[in-house]
């Protein structure tokens, strides 16, 4: 499906729907109806679609450990953060309801774009979006679709960046996006045995994280995983190494 | 309720558990039983103890905008970011299950310390907790409560420190927790139109955030406003000023 070029666009609306639920269908075989007539008496029991990906259910989400019969797995996957530059700066300028309609933009801009490559919003963090691709929902593409989202997120926010920059009153520079994307073996399960949190870790997150905090306004940073397996869609200027936190030797990251 | 010393608690057995939520009470004055044959009805809907908080219910948690008739409110909170130093290197060394293994802990840790003071374990992300203090459980000394859970936070963390240096195999310098804290007027409400996150943000919370990255391995840095509040409580040695990212100024902070 392809995405028109709304400026504020509602992620829910140009998604493609599915039916069933794709976590539990790819998992356990299982048609857990999402929408429509047959989704009701799931509905009346709190099994409604998540959060995190509407064409995944709250089962997908909650109910890991029962589902997965374990309460990690490891798995091949990719996972990408996305940052807003500047937020920190802009939050002691602008009033609560400027900084909130400004990450409700970007929070749905991403969204929607991640949804589109069968992604899972992990989670929201401040002005962070942590996304991981290749779960519950399996893409053996996982790469290249994480890039390919990144692309839609930095496309999409800068159509926007003139007409947002004129509504905050700040320069456009002022309120880029910085993303970075590492693909690899990571843990994915429910981490805390009270809090218990629905999550990926392992040093594939860390680098991401880390590549993300190296990218400039604007920039896709990869590693070189994520840049072989992404294949002939990415073209990029080739690596430059980056000395990252927390890693001793410095790592080489391709800009989309 | 005093806490034992034992290393590995389990935080939901030794939290005081409340019968009805204290955020539906507080909030709306009505009672939702979270616990015992009163609440099964109210299971079988999907309304359970909250994952951020056991004491208050998933009403709190997913409807925050049918409670509270808006999407987001401006309260006056205490937030506190824990994080754990050297998770990044450390997870290039240790197995996945040992890294999960340390998380499970950390979380455990943080929660039981969090929702011993009445506070919201409101996410996790990788190697940091963030937690606010003030909704939706009431709690006039939040301030106060912040400081303590911080302090009971460090206190269980370095009594077992010495036996997680052995099993994970490094020293106990690398394995330290830093937190930081400030209180003041933040948006609490769900962001994003599509994702709905229920979290905070503001200034307040980027400080707090910023404050934790300053603060070294066993040490609570807190602002100004948090040390004026938390009262006599509260030793500390006087205000140091810190320059963080994203400031143009240094700002005061007190080390606990």
């Amino acid at each position: 499906m392809m995405l028109g070029s709304v400026v504020r666009r509602d992620p829910a609306m140009t998604v493609q729907q599915a039916k069933i639920c794709k976590g539990c269908w790819q998992q356990m075989h299982m048609p857990v109806p999402l929408r429509g007539v047959l989704s009701l008496p799931f509905r009346a029991v709190g099994i409604r679609p998540s959060r995190m990906n509407p064409n995944t259910c709250t089962i997908c989400e909650s109910m890991f450990t029962t589902v997965m019969r374990a309460r990690k797995v490891t798995i091949d996957a990719t996972v990408m953060f996305a940052d807003l530059r500047g937020y920190t700066t802009l939050s002691q300028a602008l009033s609560a309801d400027a900084i909130s309609g400004l990450l409700d933009v970007f929070y749905d801009q991403c969204a929607g774009a991640i949804w589109e490559q069968d992604g899972l919003l992990n989670k929201t963090i401040g002005d962070a979006v942590m996304a991981v691709f290749n779960f519950p929902i399996k893409v053996p593409d996982h790469a290249r679709r994480a890039v390919a989202a990144a692309r839609e997120i930095q496309r999409h926010w800068s159509d926007g960046s003139s007409a947002r920059a004129t509504e905050f009153g700040v320069s456009e520079a002022a309120l880029g996006i910085g993303i970075g994307i590492h693909s690899g073996e990571l843990s994915f399960g429910e981490f805390g045995h009270t809090h218990r949190d629905l999550t990926a870790i392992g040093t594939v997150v860390n680098t991401a994280s880390r590549a993300q905090t190296a990218a400039a306004a604007g920039q896709i940073l990869m590693t070189q995983a994520v840049f072989e397996r992404a294949g002939s869609d990415v073209a990029s200027s080739g690596p430059k190494p980056y000395q990252l936190k927390g890693f001793d030797a410095p790592i080489e990251l391709y800009s989309a």
